[in-house]
């Protein structure tokens, strides 16, 4: 006979899920609803108008994809990219990467931006991309999990749409957590995960087109690669005819709708300034151990947090006792990162000041012994 | 400001989702684990092994994807068919006609074998079909929920392999609620979605592959097209490595996990003869009431069962009547059954004596005024 599963109480510090509030946990259990049932269609029409205001946007074509960040990543690619479109796009990091497998999944021909780990995309860089090319699109990543750098967008974006491009950005880690304005910015296509700094667990991608992009993919040659994913099905499923696509993940719909809720109710700015004080509160404490933050200066994200490992340090096992002792997790470095640094997450509900001080203390005492 | 979501209680009676189980809907409000965190890792195990031992299979590669069921048959195509390959695929409803559009979005040239809406694929059609032919797969919907016929897939699964073929099957509406024998059956590759019969929300889908189909995926050509269900990927993560690929839905999982558990508590055997048992009375039922089921006598399934809609009977404002009136979910025809059936799901924990005796009381009384 199997047993039910029953998981211990984590404190989650890493790139992802973070804390969400029990609310959110409640949500899912109330009952279920068939997706067609005009209850539940009500309710997602309440997720789009939330997500819109989250995203700063009146684009119609806002709602999650029913599957997790990486779906919202291939739902933007596979609609807008056609075999032998140009893409250019930006690498600091494990998601940029990511971005260009999946563009070259679509048959595009990729121009890679690169900067190293840890560092932001330059304007100046992506203007000498741009200098000689009229890609399809331009996409990337607004704060790099993997490394903890956000790049600013507003220069990057304009230099998209001079090229004639549409701009692709993910906001993954970013969304609820730091400034996100997809119209002021001109985003035309931008992905984001819900069990970031939006605190609800993991299942659906918040993604949202401009007319723009929405016209590209209603004016392509070829069908979209992906049924699951094709935007021309899923506007008329998220839309005003409501016709049977996929059947929506209930319950998850139900957490989103809850999240969104928290999220507005504390208001966008006011989170913003709780993550950026939080990051303030954690950078002065891990300086007062001798240690500091890896990322650009300048452009750290407030909600990740890459910590060098000092010398003669064990990375590993430092993660190890934060989680086996203190019922903490914290995030590894990734790739070239890898027992470089840690990945602290203050996302979401998980950025309080009493975790941040349970963190220090809990850092400081590993760290002696 | 935005007020919470409380969702009426709902009995539901349509094509999926099916109600769940208290213990089902209070798994997912459990505290969330780190996607990497050991304790979700073993947890992930234990749903491997369960899905094993629900699809009656030995093969390694069970897990379930992170999407809906559609997700489920889009990883199935992706994987297998590579730009100019051969399927052959059996189109009698709505999933029929998915598979062959989601086959033709990977490049495949694709051979239908049709049968009306309502009746089931015959091997003798499909013998035909395969007399000259050498295709990559062969692939049918075992339980055709837009219509509730159950295709007998032995005698097809032959033929696919002397032809040389894989063999896929749909088990989305079968699977939990009658036979499913993967390994008995020689089944290459197979999808369900969680929603149906195994009586958890819908967000995930549970596959199998076959070592032969996991071994064409591995030795093909060209790249998956899509990044998100590549199994070469997948297989890092949901295999012994746990190497990063996606954050999967935590919560979902907790819900699968006890799902599982409560299908494997019932047991196999128990559970199909209830749905057996369950479909005998909902007939009694409405032959009392002067009705019959639609479909394929002889093939009909015990899980969803297409009642015909009488003369001068408005389909719709029955429908809505349950709804709105009894708070009793019934699903409506598709395509050419559009407004000519009604169909009625007993899938699952749904599938139960007082249900279908309140659906039988409840439709006489609906009928009669």
């Amino acid at each position: 006979m199997h047993k039910p599963f029953q998981p211990p109480p984590r404190l989650l510090m890493g790139p992802g899920p973070s804390n969400v509030a029990p609310s959110v946990l409640q949500a899912m259990s109330a009952p279920l609803l068939g997706h067609l049932d005009p209850v539940f269609v009500k309710m997602m029409d309440e997720i789009k108008a939330m997500l819109r205001e989250v995203f700063l946007t009146q684009n119609e074509m806002t709602f999650p994809v029913s599957g997790t960040g990486s779906a919202g990543m291939e739902f933007c690619f596979v609609n807008l990219l056609e075999p032998g479109d140009e893409a250019v796009i930006g690498v600091n990091g494990v998601f940029g990467n990511r971005m260009v497998d999946v563009a070259e999944r679509c048959g595009a021909k990729v121009t890679k931006v690169e900067a190293p780990w840890g560092r932001i995309i330059e304007p100046g860089q992506m203007a000498a991309a741009l200098k000689d090319r009229r890609p399809k699109l331009v996409a990337i990543v607004h704060a790099e999990t993997s490394t903890g750098a956000l790049t600013p967008v507003e220069e990057i974006s304009r230099l998209a749409h001079e090229a004639g491009a549409l701009f692709v950005l993910d906001t993954v880690t970013s969304l609820g957590g730091c400034p996100v304005r997809v119209d002021e910015w001109k985003i035309d296509a931008v992905y984001s995960g819900t069990q970031k700094c939006l605190s609800c667990p993991p299942g659906l991608a918040p993604v949202s087109l401009s007319p723009r992009a929405l016209e590209t993919a209603t004016r392509r040659k070829t069908k979209v690669q992906s049924w699951y994913l094709d935007v021309n099905l899923l506007a008329a499923y998220w839309g005003q005819e409501r016709v049977y696509h996929h059947t929506a993940p209930i319950s998850m719909n139900y957490a989103l709708h809850e999240a969104l809720r928290l999220v507005l109710e504390e208001g966008l700015e006011s989170r913003w300034k709780r993550h950026e004080r939080m990051h303030g509160l954690l950078r002065k404490g891990i300086e007062a151990l001798g240690l500091s933050i890896a990322s650009q200066q300048g452009h750290q994200l407030w909600q990740l947090n890459s910590i060098a490992v000092p010398d003669g340090v064990d990375e590993a096992a430092v993660r190890k006792k934060f989680l086996s002792d203190y019922n903490i997790e914290i995030g590894a470095g990734l790739g070239p990162l890898k027992g470089k640094i840690w990945r602290v997450g203050l996302m979401g509900d998980t950025a309080t000041e009493p975790n941040v001080a349970k963190f220090l203390d809990v850092f400081a005492h590993i760290l002696k012994h």
